[in-house]
């Protein structure tokens, strides 16, 4: 009898490279975008059209949002150590916790857990969901999905991302349980919060297929992307060193 | 007079968010795909087809390549973090410096020397390679883009690549300039190393018209891809445990 | 008016530095210990003798435990990027989670809760601890500062820190505390688990006076020197190749 | 023939903890010092009481300075993700690279290869540190130990750290080679820059008996200590959030 090999991922030998069971020179190489390649390589499955165009709407809703702390961060990093653009990159994802791009996860976690209880009854998902924004207020803790700082009517990400999810007819149950969560909260409190860019990828990530868990994942995936734009401005024109003098003669003003 | 912006990546406002002078919502989600966003983000222009194509593939060569160290670092951090996934994926980019991807930015800075000494003068261009192995050879270093631990023939991702670059027509000086290398090193050492996959996809990107400098930062793109999936499974088929246990066991066995 | 300066831990001129109101060259260096600033940075006033032994002493428990997955994931690193040691112990670093080290924060809040609520008042404490103790067990959560996978027994850590801090008259209300959460998880499951180090360290610091939430940080600056110690060793004794090979080859052998 | 142990810096079994060979709990909890722990952790032997106290006031030298971009990454990563105080801690070593305590290293290497180089005879350090310095200053590069942005004139923490080793009969050979590089760079250029305190922190650990490619080590643990007070008063009074919109803010004045 012979364990599970320790890597269902790929493995390769001195002639190959094999991902997933498939060839990566031949089979993948020049054949598959890279989108495909990340969503084959967590789903263990090719995407179809639809689905690779809406997992690509999703990465590309979430590489970019200008100088947020987390790209401050991984510039300030640059500018003590340039030779090591991996730790200014992996500076700037350690930012992507519970209060910045953390929330793509956190949405798909509660949205799972919902759509997962209602098993499939459109009342019980409403019921629930009502539950758990009530709780939610009740504790004065976020509804995980709604509002954002900057974009307080709408976010011009999420009804794209509808949008999209409609045209490749993939709109799923927790995409629609997202809505049903903004309703709800708009109709326990009066108050209308937008669904967030973060929280509607979190929702079509889970009706892509993916764990919830790991969704947190490509909105990484994503956002190394624009930091490494970033860092490559920061070589030519350099902030963190302003970031820096401003920061510190701002204290000195004060003392 | 006014200064300069501070980025000119991208910005937001409260009702549009704008990365290289185009509306997310509107001109990028749905008409891009995730390798052409990482391009523009970082080349301030979009790719034409046949560059998206080879852009893409050199992202897909360089996501993946089974438990390397890198993967095991970010898989035994995920061991002793769950809750934060982002700092698994960290960890497994930190290991990727002067040993481990770190050479497709070794190499494109190496070629892009190379080139800009040599003018677009063919017998310059061969005249300085032949002096640059001269060197590594004398010094016992290792001539950068040259060699692997495992493909120790051929990389099978070394002619795949060049074979897209021709059929996109987009084999450029630095892709050429790595041929020459190999020939110069096999002519002076009378032993052929082959072109690594790193090697050919530095030379691909500068070739493409980036920054050898910010080069080794795609690479951390493509293998953030591949680190999710392997904490995808991770989470499913624990072994950061086992690795830990086996190294424990090991290590009391032999004292 | 004038607002508060930004940072109160310290700053320079030309001609000094200041930590904490005091100057870092004439009242710092050479007249107190590594330990007693470390102290001194968080807590913002020198600690007594008492406290500065026990602080020495919760740091010197927690440096170092052997080759776990967080030293595995550091050499790992240092593997793929021996020239950035700063990676090497930030991905050591990044494995500290609620897992490995992270329960000496985890015990702090805990038990930082359970003595507040109980306001001075043993028999108060009792009841909550037994409350906190049953939720736990029903829920089959674990009980902070409770076992360890390899001290089943006792864990050496915790009676010699109690000892010492009897000694130094610094016993306080939250190792207390954490003693009868001890007795009443043995009360009410019949199972006796030893409190183990990380918990114990957590509990001490509380007593110390510093912020539960902040506790981790201590084991992190404590582990660090651990780390260093391990890449240092790893220059000299490389075990990341090996670790990786056998990983690689007990994953070819099961395929 | 047994091959050697793993690891030769500790283990650990049911009942006990090793570290160095001695016992954790009974032989080094309560009785050394951090500092001292951090010495015999990598010097696999317990420091003098001289050593100890010039270890202890290099690492009290460089743990803390003010608001620097190291610490601000670190700030800004805690208002992204404060429940990962480890996250926020790796993300502020990571900017210790080539050009913020890095230079502790990099003097440490410098200086252990010219001392090496002469081999005990004054003349032919004098004459190899004359050579370096012309190199240095004739390819317009910084000489490793010298030069501070900030401190112009003197570096404070330089000339108490020679008081201190003078006082513990510690100043050695490295030191001294250093005042030897900054005599003769005065010479060259008829410009004085100060040793700065990097500088002569690099120079005292390798006098110290350490293999200076890990000093850069010892400044991590260093100011990883200043981190965890800076990340603790960012609970307390958050600046992250202030740096990030300055900066927001600053960036749309301009464009």
């Amino acid at each position: 009898v012979s364990e599970r090999p320790m890597s269902e991922i790929g493995g390769s030998d001195a002639n190959s490279i094999t991902v997933r069971g498939l060839d990566l020179a031949t089979e993948l190489m020049g054949r598959i975008s890279f989108g495909e390649m990340t969503f084959l390589l967590s789903a263990g499955r090719q995407p179809t059209q639809g689905e690779a165009r809406l997992f690509d709407a999703v990465l590309v809703s979430l590489a970019e949002h200008g100088l947020t702390p987390s790209v401050l961060s991984a510039r300030l990093t640059y500018t003590g150590a340039p030779e090591s653009l991996q730790g200014a990159v992996a500076a700037g994802l350690l930012g992507a916790g519970s209060v910045f791009l953390g929330p793509v996860g956190d949405t798909a976690v509660f949205l799972a857990e919902l759509v997962a209880r209602a098993g499939g009854d459109e009342d019980a998902l409403r019921r629930s969901v009502r539950e758990a924004v009530a709780t939610a207020v009740a504790e004065e803790r976020r509804v995980p999905g709604l509002g954002h700082p900057i974009h307080r009517e709408t976010d011009p990400r999420t009804p794209r991302l509808y949008e999209i999810a409609e045209e490749c007819e993939l709109l799923g149950p927790h995409m629609r349980a997202l809505e049903i969560v903004s309703a709800e909260f708009a109709a326990a409190t009066h108050r209308k919060l937008p669904i967030n860019g973060a929280g509607a990828a979190g929702a079509a990530l889970v009706d892509l297929g993916f764990d919830p868990k790991i969704t947190r994942g490509f909105a990484l995936v994503a956002r190394a992307a624009g930091l490494v734009a970033h860092l490559a401005e920061e070589g030519r024109n350099p902030i963190g060193m302003r970031v820096w003098q401003q920061t510190e003669n701002h204290s000195k003003r004060r003392e």
